[in-house]
């Protein structure tokens, strides 16, 4: 496999797809945040209209979708593929979503780490010649998530200072075989990593080990180190699993530097929005990709970004029955141009 | 894109993989049924040694992982991706399964599609070029089935004739871009279909429409019609689905006659088993696409077959909420020889 394969877990885009249109839905609190202005619609109303929270998770993946199709400047029916998943039991964020949209349909499940899955598969479509263009999208609410994963919000608990918040936001992304960039050049397929955590109040401490271990096996596969890239950012690694990926990295001699960041800090106002270790979700890196970062692409705030979704592939039930928590990182490189060297 | 997509949903192989080993896995009840001598390995134990049913669904992964690795004549560290899920809330089957094989990992969620759902996209990741070897895996198991879905088996609830019998059992197949075959020669990714069914006692009348959906546009883009396969197999609609697809068929004067079966027809003996409308479940198209029609292919038996998962998109929460069944179907067409024509 000339060219496309490097080492055991990195794809290298022979054709580097390009990110065509892109589009955030996010809620009152995401949209009261630092990054406000770059999110596409806002909502004050949890619901988003609707009678539920996971018919308002469903909601808002078909507003991102249907924008970022429309930013792409292509109708619905020209999306050949769609990508998606989200953490509801049985991902009906996503089914019931798509239900209308009449596209052919990869039901994917990365938990947090559904973005960057997605847009590693959207990106083998279109540089495989399958599709011309397709869409990975995903989405995350505080409210579905609090009630499946952890209590009613009625109940009022306490959180612990390593908890993070969920984000309520939806991101879509579209790629195209042609385009003038910013372009998808490689992705690196996360291993299943589990360091024996078992606190479900630090997903950050469980996830951390996984960004560790696909970005080391995506800087040993390409020889490239982290100074090759303006920017590297989690998903949703948090405060704390931040720290501790800039630990693991500091035991190798390598140092991430202030171009690391995670997009679970850059969601909030962590002093002012109560938020604990910062945001989490598959809405947080998705939201924060398809808007903050995907506009610094384009505005030359940076040539070149790792994006790195970290999802913990855990569930209430494993946790009853005292299991730990295994995570998974999977990896895709942005760049402004499509040199793959 | 010449060569490799027809029409809307159809991808053409251009390399067709071959399918290089697979295993199946099964429980007491499966073990029991007409097609015993085809599975690899039989447990009359529902936990397979361990201490719940969910670890035993994760142990049935592995097991069937490692011995499809084992008949392809491969070590594991030659898969180069893994692709699995299955119906377990955040799909803790595959996640805690994979756990310790350290293989890259996409996790994919499409109910009871995702053995189908999870060949095509194997298959494109081979047939692309990224991976020399990879592998689809899915699982499913009556005891932790019932309990998240329906009732705990302690309640002894009663079940309607249209209801249906989670298969215990996992099946994996490994794709290969080098082989004497069978291979996979196209896949055609299916849209939700929701026809409105809010039945969760009949989910082959949910899931027949969809099948009917993906079929015909699999038709309609390749110009093949139900003559040119010697066989066409759902993965479970049950008696009542697959009744159902025969007369949307009908309505569209298109006679699917005996070369339509449904594997949840095929699994178990109705009249002795005491399964109702048949079997279902990720693992029922999974263990008798693995071993029954795999071994057909491979004596002669049949030399074309249409593989069609298909999976009721639901979940108790949408059905508390009073929503319907979306569905969807994923097909791949198997072949002895590499022809796609």
């Amino acid at each position: 496999m000339p060219g496309k394969r490097l080492g055991e877990q990195t794809i290298v885009f022979e054709h580097p797809p390009t990110i065509l249109g892109a589009a955030t839905v996010v809620g009152k609190k995401e949209g009261e945040g630092p990054l406000r202005a770059t999110f596409d619609l806002r909502s004050d109303d949890t619901t988003f209209g609707e009678s539920t929270w996971e018919k308002a998770e469903s909601r808002m993946q078909r507003e991102a979708l249907t924008r970022a199709v429309d930013k792409a400047g292509l109708s619905l029916s020209a999306i050949e593929f769609v990508f998606a998943g989200d953490l509801l039991n049985q991902c009906i964020g996503t089914t019931f979503g798509l239900r209308d949209c009449e596209r052919p349909f990869f039901g994917i499940y990365g938990a947090c780490s559904t973005m960057a899955e997605g847009l590693a598969l959207c990106a083998m479509t279109v540089d495989g010649g399958y599709a011309a263009h397709a869409a990975a999208l995903t989405s995350s609410h505080f409210c579905s998530a609090e009630r499946q994963y952890r209590m009613p919000l009625e109940y009022g608990g306490q959180r612990t200072p390593t908890a993070q918040w969920t984000v309520t936001g939806s991101g879509a992304m579209v790629l195209s075989s042609h385009g003038a960039g910013p372009y998808i050049t490689h992705a690196c397929v996360g291993k299943i990593v589990d360091a024996g955590i078992k606190d479900v109040s630090n997903m950050g401490a469980a996830m951390a080990p996984a960004a560790h271990a696909t970005l080391s096996a995506f800087f040993a596969d390409t020889g490239f180190k982290p100074e090759t890239f303006d920017l590297i950012v989690t998903g949703d690694l948090g405060a704390l699993g931040a720290d501790l990926l800039r630990d693991l990295f500091a035991q190798d001699q390598v140092a991430l530097g202030t171009r690391y960041t995670d997009c679970g800090l850059l969601i909030y106002d962590r002093e002012a929005q109560d938020v604990h270790a910062g945001g989490s979700g598959c809405g947080c890196g998705a939201v924060v990709l398809c808007g903050h970062i995907l506009e610094g692409l384009r505005n030359g705030t940076w040539n070149r970004v790792l994006f790195c979704g970290t999802g913990a592939l855990l569930s209430p039930v494993s946790t009853a029955q005292g299991e730990s928590i295994p995570s998974v990182c999977h990896l895709v490189a942005l760049s402004k141009t499509p040199a793959t060297a």
